[in-house]
């Protein structure tokens, strides 16, 4: 009875082979390990984004090179509570990533088993919108850096903090490279468990 | 003979249980119509909170009681440029999530097949990812709103236009209702699909 549970994981090969056996010679499945490797490699560029926005972001820090008697003007990420918010959020979901790839590694060794896929598909939703809750407000604010509001007079702030604001873009424009990957990730997931 | 055609979805407990018979007991599954029901009743709830937030950020316009002899002071959700995003994506959400109410009953209908559950976590998923950036763009407006930003010398709005900042604040949580439903939706969907 054991050996039979044991049976649909591995049943493709098997199955093949023999030809009294139930289990049927409909189960492909040779894609699912490419898509698992898949999983895998685009695991590593949205580590690659994800840290790299929060740290694109966290470095972002400009004074200028003139100053009053009491007051220095600089803008660095802490000035926005949002930036803030988008370090923690990218630098959480960066570590997630990394912690989500043995997950993958299961995935590639063992292409049939529904249980990491599961799990990965669970986690990656979560972080997925964190990681775009992140982004989003943040591009929220960037955009207004750039071009301000007339009706409740907030001034842009991009012609005095140039480099600040080509910084922070750059963050968002990295985030949102996580976020599309991560949405990816999902689809793929889904179909892998989905399909036969 | 379309009995037979039936088997491919349960093969798996087929394969265990059975002596003779195809289409065996061991199909349990009938937790996978509750999913169902209950993914069409959360479906019609985050239709509720995403129109319920597009049409309450739509209609959010405050116009100021005094005024001078070229300026009238007035808000409205086209003074943001992040508001107009978040009122199109809301109704572009609700829009999908009306469209998707068919996909659900099928799987009502059908609680073991795959194919309406495949589409509906993909399509659920980039609209989530939609419906988030929507929804956090918009709360960092609201944020800067009421606590402005001191750094940038743009003033918190909220003192002057209360009722502008308390209906878009309302649209906003609105907004993560939705936000959270569909992330429920997706893992529901994702366990159906994944447990046998």
């Amino acid at each position: 009875m054991s050996t039979t549970i044991e049976i649909p994981e591995s049943s493709t090969k098997v199955a093949k082979g023999k030809g009294v056996v139930v289990v049927a010679p409909a189960r492909p499945g040779g894609w699912k390990k490419g898509v698992a490797i898949m999983d895998f490699i685009l695991r590593l560029g949205a580590i690659a984004a994800a840290l790299g926005a929060a740290a694109t972001m966290g470095t972002s820090d400009q004074t200028l090179p003139f100053f009053t008697q009491f007051f220095q003007f600089e803008a660095s990420y802490d000035s926005f509570t949002t930036f803030q918010f988008f370090v923690i959020t990218m630098a959480l979901v960066g570590g997630y990533l990394v912690l989500s790839l043995p997950f993958s590694i299961v995935a590639i060794v063992r292409p049939h088993a529904v249980g990491p896929r599961l799990s990965l598909i669970i986690l990656d939703t979560v972080f997925l919108t964190l990681a775009t809750a992140g982004g989003a407000s943040a591009a929220a604010i960037v955009y207004l850096a750039h071009n301000g509001d007339q009706d409740t007079n907030w001034l842009a702030i991009c012609n005095q903090f140039g480099d600040f604001c080509a910084q922070t873009s750059a963050a968002v424009v990295s985030s949102l490279v996580a976020v599309l990957v991560l949405v990816l990730l999902i689809v793929m997931s889904a179909l892998a468990i989905g399909k036969p």
